[in-house]
C-alpha cells in the first residue's frame, strides 16, 4: 500500500509519520509514503496556489490546477484519489476496512478551510470526511486515514489485537484492568483474577454488550448476536442498564 | 482558554501546536496550551505506565495511577477531563461550540489502544470520540479538539470566516471558484461573475442547499429554514436533486 499526500504543510505529515505506527509500517515496508508539496505544482510566481473568489466573500481559495497538477503527477490506474472535507462521506471502520483491503495507491489531498476550486471535484474519487466539525486544514484528517488505515494492513500489529478493538462486530469494547488491584478502594472485579478463563470469557463479552448498549446502542447490530446475547441485552433493558 | 494534553508523546503534540493556528492563538494570548508527559507521573521504575491486564489477553493496559496523579496535578474547579476514546460521545461542531464558550480548562487525556484501566473513568468529565474508526493513539484526536475548539474562541480567526462553515444551520458550505475562469472547458458559473450580489446571494443560499440536499440529508433541520428554502427543496426532490 502506497500513500500519497498533497499538502501545503508537508514538514506536519511528515513529522507525524516519523512519531507513529507509520513509521514502523514504513521501515518493514508494509507501506509507502510520499509527500507532495501543492506548492511545487503552482504556474504562478511566488509558488502562489490560491487567488479571491468570484461572487466575493471572505477567504481565498486554492486554485483547481495545481491541485490536478499534483494528482496527475502521482496518479496510476490504481489510485483511489480523496480529498478530505466536512462534505464528504464519514470515514468509520468499515471504510477502513475497506480501503486497507482493497486499493495499492491511495491520494489524500488534505483540504484547507479557505476551500477548493469546486472544479476540483472532478479530479477526485471521493470526499471524505472524519467527523462533523470543523477544521483548519486537512493535515490531521489525512493522518487519521493513513492510522486508521495502515493499522489494518496484515502484519502492521499483533492479528489479535483487533479481536477487540472497539466496533469489531459493531460492539464496543470491554472494560481492562491491570495493577493495582484496589486503587484508592476502587477494585479489580473477582471474576478476572479468579483464574477460570470461560467465566472471564463470559463477563467481558457481556461487558461489551453492556458497555455498547449504554453508551452506544445505535451501533448493535441484532442480525450478528447469538441468542444468549440478545436475551442479556433484553435483561439490561428491564434493569435500566444496571445488569 | 486553557488546555493541558496529558500524553506519552509529548513532541508529537508540541510539533504540532507550532505548525497550526493554534499557535498563532498561543501567540495572541487568546489560548495556552500545557503538554504533560505521562511517564513523568509514574511511580515505578523506569518511568513504567503500563502493565499485563488482569484476566488474560494482548496487550498492555495503562495503569490508573500516573493518570489520576496527571489530572490531579492541573485540575482546577474549573477542568473540564476529557479522555479521547473509541467509546466516546462523538464530537460535533455544537460541542466545540459549547466547549469553546463554557470552559476555561480543558484537560484532555490521549488515549492509547492498549486501554486505560476502567478505573480512570472516575476521574474523567466525559470520554469523546473523534469517530466511528480505531487509531493507535489519542495524539491526533487531542489535536482534532485543540483545533476544533480554539478556532471558535473569539478573535483567533475572522468573524465571517465562520458564517458559511459547513455545519452552521446545519447546512454544508457553497460550492467556491477561483481563477481561471475556464479549465479544461469547465467554467465557473456566470452569475459569480454578474456583479449582481443579491443574484450571487440566492445562486450560493440554494447551492448550500442542494450540497446538503444531494450529500448529507441527515444534516438539514426544517425548523430553522424559510419556506422559499423549503420549498426549493421541495422542487429539488420532485427533479431528484439535479435542479
Amino acid at each position: 500500500m502506497k500513500f500519497t499526500i498533497i499538502t501545503l504543510f508537508p514538514n506536519l505529515i511528515q513529522t507525524n509519520i516519523n512519531e507513529s505506527i507509520v513509521k514502523r509500517a514504513v521501515e518493514k515496508k508494509l507501506i509507502d509514503v510520499e509527500i507532495l508539496n501543492l506548492r511545487d505544482f503552482s504556474t504562478l510566481n511566488n509558488q502562489q496556489i490560491d487567488d479571491y473568489q468570484y461572487g466575493g466573500g471572505a477567504g481565498m481559495v486554492i486554485m483547481v490546477e495545481p491541485v490536478v497538477k499534483a494528482i496527475e503527477s502521482c496518479k496510476t490506474k490504481d489510485s483511489l484519489v480523496l480529498l478530505t472535507s466536512p462534505q464528504g462521506i464519514t470515514l468509520n471502520q468499515c471504510i477502513a476496512k475497506e480501503y486497507s483491503k482493497n486499493f495499492k495507491h491511495i491520494i489524500i489531498i488534505c483540504g484547507h478551510y479557505e476551500g477548493f476550486d469546486e472544479r476540483v471535484l472532478d479530479y477526485v474519487d471521493f470526499e471524505i470526511s472524519i467527523g462533523d466539525y470543523i477544521l483548519t486544514g486537512g493535515e490531521l484528517p489525512a493522518l487519521i486515514l493513513v492510522d486508521s488505515i495502515t493499522r489494518l494492513i496484515n502484519g502492521v500489529i499483533k492479528e489479535d489485537s483487533h479481536i477487540n478493538d472497539s466496533f469489531e462486530n459493531n460492539l464496543l469494547d470491554h472494560p481492562v484492568y491491570t495493577k493495582p488491584l484496589d486503587f484508592r478502594g476502587k477494585k479489580v472485579p473477582d471474576v478476572l483474577i479468579s483464574g477460570h478463563h470461560a467465566k472471564v470469557k463470559d463477563y467481558r463479552n457481556k461487558q461489551r454488550l453492556k458497555n455498547t448498549y449504554n453508551k452506544r446502542p445505535d451501533l448493535i447490530n441484532y442480525d450478528t448476536l447469538s441468542i444468549d446475547d440478545i436475551k442479556y441485552l433484553k435483561e439490561l433493558k428491564d434493569s435500566k442498564g444496571e445488569n
